[in-house]
């Protein structure tokens, strides 16, 4: 990959060495930043966006992590959402990367809108030409947070993550949100959905909530579950239910 | 101009007819609409956004006008202001038009960022070849609110309007903020602005603040300006106090 992390340092100075601020936003008395990084998973440059709460400036914050869908990149979610208020509010940082590589010249990543650069799934790819630079899973499970929590003052305990629309690998059984609470063994905490009803993936069967909330009924973990009436699939459906998210996750984050 | 609105028929119902509904998404209980139509003042299709708020389904609701600033669309706003709770629970349409006519082909709209297709600057044009299409200011305050007043349960007595950069043409009186509100011969409602500290358009001094807030001591309107510390030009800028302005407004509109 490319050369410009200084291997001869410890982990942490290279950590912090390598990250570039690209921009910086003032929102809701906190700050909303861009940053750009070679990633070591993904073997390419990557950008990601870090909401910095105005409770940071004075100590730990707990971290919240999104994940965008189909086509989007670091910069919808934190443009079009409406989140910086209650994320102010509930003093979290909010974390969103991008979800792909991008420019890594795998062929045929450009190709189709819902595989390659618009569409990482988040998963480590195995096969060639992906195996390379598609390493989603473990750039956001491993490097991303390593990477936050070296740079900005959060407390690696307080870690929570969303998103929305690149839920169901129904082959892909370790991607799987229904298969993964059929098999998580941690504790139980509460999860919110929220599914717009005339959502067009919803209405032609490629979302099956059902197995989810059935699975969740199964291990006995709360679910609540809302079918939101003449909502779809775009980003006014987010903006319209995110504060709510926002307050389910810092109910356990801050307490 | 081109052909496509009906002349035989009534100016009403023509106005109907040629209005397109180009999308349609819920957003906070009402619905976020853009439509096109062939304006008659510009001489081209226009795109422009309509937020329809709940209470619009059961009786009459104010209308509040969005000016855009400069490289805006009649997207940006919608997308990125986060204003439909504040409209949504304060009962007011939203209309944002675009900020410029487009495709016109006029030589040399293209060419700069701040003049042409990018910055119409709400003014009319008057010479070539300019005046053939670059109409905004009738546009906006003419064929628009007719358009609106025909089409949507608006109240036509009960109409505002506000806006982000577009502000000071300080060579067009006519369009000048600070010379319009000392010729003002109406009533005097309170103005409220909101000014970032660290907005590079005002430390490099083309935006003159005091001039305006001179202009309203002199006329006795009352007018609250906030020097917003550590605030700059974008949209998160505008999403920090956006709420505080429709509510600003709904205080009129709503009396």
């Amino acid at each position: 990959y490319l050369d410009c992390l200084p291997f001869g340092s410890s982990k942490k100075q290279s950590t912090i060495m390598a990250l570039k601020q690209i921009s910086s936003n003032k929102c809701f008395g906190g700050l909303q930043k861009g940053f750009e990084r070679v990633s070591v998973e993904l073997n390419c440059k990557m950008k990601f966006a870090v909401y910095l709460p105005p409770k940071a400036e004075t100590g730990k914050c707990p971290a919240l992590y999104w994940l965008s869908g189909l086509i989007c990149t670091e910069q919808s979610f934190i443009s079009k959402s409406g989140y910086h208020q209650a994320a102010s509010e509930h003093g979290l940082f909010v974390i969103a990367p991008d979800t792909s590589p991008h420019g890594c010249n795998a062929k045929g990543e450009d190709e189709s809108w819902d595989f390659g650069t618009g569409a990482g799934f988040y998963a480590d790819a195995t096969e060639d030409p992906w195996k390379t630079n598609y390493r989603m899973y473990s750039y956001i499970t491993e490097e991303l947070p390593q990477l936050i929590n070296a740079n900005f003052p959060v407390d690696p305990q307080r870690t929570s993550i969303f998103g929305h629309s690149m839920g169901d690998q129904s082959k892909w059984k370790a991607y799987n949100a229904t298969h993964l609470v059929k098999s998580y063994p941690g504790s139980q905490p509460g999860i919110l959905t929220d599914q717009g009803k005339d959502d067009q993936f919803l209405l032609d069967e490629q979302l099956l909530p059902d197995n989810f909330i059935a699975a969740c009924t199964e291990r006995k973990i709360p679910v609540v579950f809302r079918l939101q009436e003449g909502n779809e699939h775009s980003y006014y459906f987010i903006a319209t239910f995110i504060t709510d998210h926002i307050r389910h996750h810092a109910k356990y984050l801050n307490a």
